[in-house]
């Protein structure tokens, strides 16, 4: 068996999310079906992160096991090939053969996303399902001191899906920054791994900092509730991107260990 | 009568260009349905640039006269319910009252283009249908210097369409300057007018340049032989996008005949 690493983009509209659903088309699936057409081997690939539907992705990673050994440009020229064949908007950035020892999701040490939000009074054609659609000035700094409320190791409770997986509540977010160019507002967070709806509640709740409606001292309180109910509304799908995945240097059988500590790649 | 003077975004891959046209839908038909839509009243709309199926708009200019007098603001948002409703990917982004003496062809002093394109292996996927992919590197330094050959007063027989209705060849190009950032090339136009596909024209014939097969003094020589058969592949629609029109502080009737002599306004 060879291993594969590969870094995908794709635009989340078309698709019931990262993972292969029986309710429509997934990215695993549209990607699992490339290799099979492009190799004639059925595999399972594994992503860093489980992307919901709606939600970009620029830089999500993933391996796959290969009985063929590929020259890796080839193997992405391939793989690329027959997603734009599918009219698939999946595309495989990068490719490198990867140790036995490398596994997308449990090796991972940071995950790194997106959300924007564009403020203006006039609807998105353009960017529309690329970003939020905000039709109301926010004051990005009251949403960066909020944001910093919520950096460092907390129960994350409040920010959490009904739906998560998860088995603890507890992360360490790294970075959570606000910046804003003209209408756009950037919202980059940074964690080990997050819950799932994690950062899309954090959007929703920032949101209501910048209208003025909260103070970061609500932001923080609604932490500190670890409570579900004390969450703003979740912002939509639209404006995440997932971008980034750090990995360790060396990837040895014992990062690998370190690394399953990671129990949930989840985000949206 | 009342006249507007509204500016438009629009992803133009929805349509079949900004005219109304019988083989589907079209930008123009769309704007014109949500003024129906929202005053009742059934005009005719006219834009600035008729742009070709693909090609985007962020500041198509349009003029329209409606019976009813509306304050500009609710006229702009009730027609963006209107578009949004219908599933329009086309947004109203500024909306004035107008002098009878603005018309939005007519008037123009300047239009501004912006033609996009993205170098790197991978296909696109998130930018798909948004700027022209080209798989190879391009050397944006010789682009721009092949570019300046075109600048001035010339006859762009060479770098017109074969369906350009205008009466004459002969334009006066402002600036075309070639800029890149990453992988990101960007090609600036501007000119009082265009002849139908001159920009697209001048994207696939530039390109031809960055790949090093043109030297800039063969682009001059394909210029000066002032035949379609001289110019390059024209590029694809999906990296045009219709920026900006300038017009005069003051529109008088006198501006309005000197704006007459501008007698073609395509452009793609």
């Amino acid at each position: 068996m060879h291993r594969y690493r590969m870094t995908i983009e794709y635009d989340g509209a078309r698709y019931v999310g990262w993972q292969r659903q029986d309710n429509g088309p997934s990215v695993q699936g549209a990607i699992e079906k490339a290799i099979l057409s492009a190799s004639g081997e059925t595999v399972s690939v594994r992503g860093a992160g489980r992307t919901d539907s709606g939600v970009h992705a620029m830089g999500q990673v993933i391996h796959a096991d290969l009985a063929k050994e590929w020259a890796p440009f080839k193997l992405q020229n391939a793989l690329n090939a027959h997603l734009r064949l599918a009219g698939e908007r999946v595309s495989v950035v990068e490719a490198d053969a990867a140790s036995e020892f490398f596994d997308a999701r449990f090796s991972a040490l940071r995950r790194h996303y997106l959300y924007r939000i564009i403020t203006r009074r006039a609807p998105l054609a353009i960017e529309a399902g690329k970003a939020w659609w905000v039709p109301k000035t926010l004051d990005h700094e009251t949403m960066h001191a909020a944001a910093q409320t919520l950096v460092g190791r907390h129960d994350f409770s409040t920010f959490r899906s009904a739906h998560c997986q998860a088995t603890s509540p507890v992360r360490t977010l790294d970075r959570l920054d606000v910046t804003r160019n003209g209408e756009l507002i950037e919202i980059r967070a940074t964690a080990q791994s997050f819950l799932h709806n994690q950062i899309r509640s954090f959007a929703g709740t920032l949101k209501l900092a910048g209208e003025g409606k909260w103070t970061p001292e609500d932001v923080r309180a609604a932490l500190d509730a670890r409570d579900r109910k004390a969450c703003g509304p979740v912002a939509p799908p639209d404006g995440l991107y997932f971008m980034q995945v750090d990995y360790p240097e060396v990837i040895t059988d014992r990062r690998r260990e370190t690394g399953a500590a990671n129990d949930d790649d989840n985000l949206s």
